[in-house]
């Protein structure tokens, strides 16, 4: 039995998403750019596409353009922004927890003189309201957060950012990267209040090479990409459209009324399992997406139960797997010793995963404490 | 009987490319950054896709770099190459037939300061090597030029730009967007001599939504997007694996050997069925690529015989889906009268385009002729 605990680094795309991008691949193969009827079909794709994430977030069709990747829509969104507000002021702030997609373009508008500010999580994982409030001055042009931490699940203040920018009576853009939390958790644009929304479809069950970007109408960002304008000229290429028809299946399919409770239960009982294995101490918060577990197994370097787990078709990873084997920034962050951080786990769960598999996980993982500990 | 003749917009993905598409989404569904076998599994997949390119292009796997759209690639090349050059020069050389994803980039670069010269097609379609020579200088940094133009299948003297590089001392950078060559005519590093080439896997019959840059090795390029550090760090983002699967698939069955003779008579054939329609006028050169036609249809608007053929389920178009009903940038560079432009369509081969799907369509074209051109 394959048991893939690695869902927030991929997913295995759902069945009825799978279907959708064969259609787009073989029947409705037309560029849905050209002006025949070939093209108005693929055309009709990407519209129903957008249609659904717009209802799933409550924006309206117009205001959701797809991307390439979510890491492109990060881009665009946070260097749109800040292109859009640079005469307003020269404060950004985030957090020091972001996915590289938006922490990398921080480091680089950092370079160019901006004032980036970092909010760092708390030993428990979760940024304090109170230090966002702190942060945000009137100079303030971009607050960056994301939604749900990739590597710990923590839910960060998002809903907060709009009272702290209005307190500050900053001419802020306010961004969140979404990418672990839609189709995951409640994600409606009404109680975020955000101008700027991030997704991405391969964490959701389609498949790998589409994102999208929720911009708030009124709100105009400078394309990221030049070339023939598609996407309102905000992402220039033709649309991925096997991806996108993918993305839209499964962003019907993605039911977080009945998903969500079923999540917050195989989670409870996955930690009720790992609470009996005497090396665990978990990392994420109490509160965290019900979907995502990071916790140390004291004595066993990452990779080696990464390893250990991978030769019984058990996936699970130390982290990002866009970090790749360096030092997880987001643990370091929380404060964390290094040795908790070198043995740090995530496993990351999807509305497809069963108990028996958790069940099997926990056994192996016994297993490795068992065996692997004493031997190092 | 459906009729596609707008393959150099986009393509129906090939069965080998489909199936290996969606193996990539359903089977080896892992992330090719993540550090068990599930990601190793799909790094494979990533492998053998960059050394089929490699092998195509006669490059190295490790100058092969996959984008997420051609146009990114595009992007990440023209910028790229101006950001590591600038110091040593201000001009840019090229050509007034770019595809957008190229031209509208030279279009930022001239507002942000740079020289950049358009060198235009002749009225044949063809570009004067000599007035490539003339155009670089020693101050000129860069060199773009496509191999095959989109619009009216006319081969640009790339081979030409090393040796005028080298004659004008110039430090430049050689790019050639060789989108609609390659796969279809014989496109080999060696005999180019560019430091920079840009590929699409769905004019190719791979899937949309998946690019390749090649980067000669020593060439160092400033990555485009900033994120997890894929692709070497040059397109940040997680890789569009299904799609770069199928890449890899429709590479390997690209036969240039085999197919090209064959693209070569079926033009030859419909060449010979359009000289009898008499309001035909070719503005394609003869010695064109033999995968597409550019002709004008005297008296009769673009999209009218468009709609009149896509009724028929014929599909052409009138130029680049990329410019979605703007008059053709490439025909009007060539001095056509507005006339001819707007009377303008595009009939683009693949390689399994059949002597009978161009004689129904040389037939409704008839028709259209003999119809609608009378009742304007």
């Amino acid at each position: 039995m394959e048991v893939y605990l690695d869902n927030s680094a991929t997913t295995r795309v759902c069945a009825s998403a799978a279907q959708a991008a064969l259609d787009a691949m073989t029947a409705e193969y037309g560029n849905p750019s050209s002006l025949h009827s070939k093209g108005l079909a693929a055309k009709k794709i990407l519209d129903d596409a957008r249609r659904a994430a717009a209802e799933r977030l409550g924006g309206l069709p117009e205001e959701i353009f797809f991307s390439h990747s979510g890491t492109l829509a990060n881009n665009a969104a946070v260097f749109g922004a800040v292109q859009a507000k640079r005469r307003a002021g020269n404060r950004i702030v985030t957090t020091a927890a972001e996915h590289p997609s938006v922490g990398k373009c921080m480091d680089e508008l950092e370079r160019q003189g901006f004032e980036v500010i970092r909010l760092k999580p708390a030993s428990d994982g979760n940024i304090p309201a109170e230090a966002l409030q702190e942060a945000v001055n009137e100079k303030t042009i971009l607050v960056s957060m994301m939604l749900v931490n990739n590597e710990t699940g923590a839910i960060f203040p998002v809903e907060q950012i709009r009272r702290a920018v209005r307190a500050a009576n900053a001419p802020a853009l306010i961004h969140t990267d979404a990418i672990q939390a839609f189709g995951k958790l409640p994600v409606r644009l009404s109680s975020l209040g955000v101008d700027l929304l991030t997704a991405s479809g391969h964490k959701l069950h389609a498949p790998k090479g589409v994102g999208l970007l929720y911009v708030k109408k009124g709100v105009g960002l400078k394309p990221f990409v030049y070339g023939g304008g598609q996407e309102n000229g905000l992402f220039s290429g033709t649309q991925p459209l096997p991806a996108v028809a993918g993305f839209g299946a499964a962003i019907r399919e993605a039911d977080v009324s009945t998903h969500l409770p079923a999540a917050k239960e195989n989670m409870r009982f996955l930690r009720g399992l790992l609470e009996h294995i005497p090396a665990v101490r978990f990392n994420s918060p109490a509160d965290a997406s019900p979907y995502i577990l990071n916790f140390s197994v004291e004595g066993i370097p990452s990779q080696v139960t990464i390893n250990f787990l991978s030769a019984r078709e058990i996936y699970v990873s130390a982290g990002s797997a866009c970090k790749k084997g360096h030092r997880s920034e987001v643990l370091t962050a929380m404060g964390l010793p290094p040795d908790r951080i070198d043995t740090a786990l995530r496993v990351s769960l999807s509305r497809f995963t069963t108990k028996e598999e958790l069940t099997a996980f926990a056994d192996a993982l016994s297993d490795a404490v068992k065996t692997v500990r004493t031997k190092l």
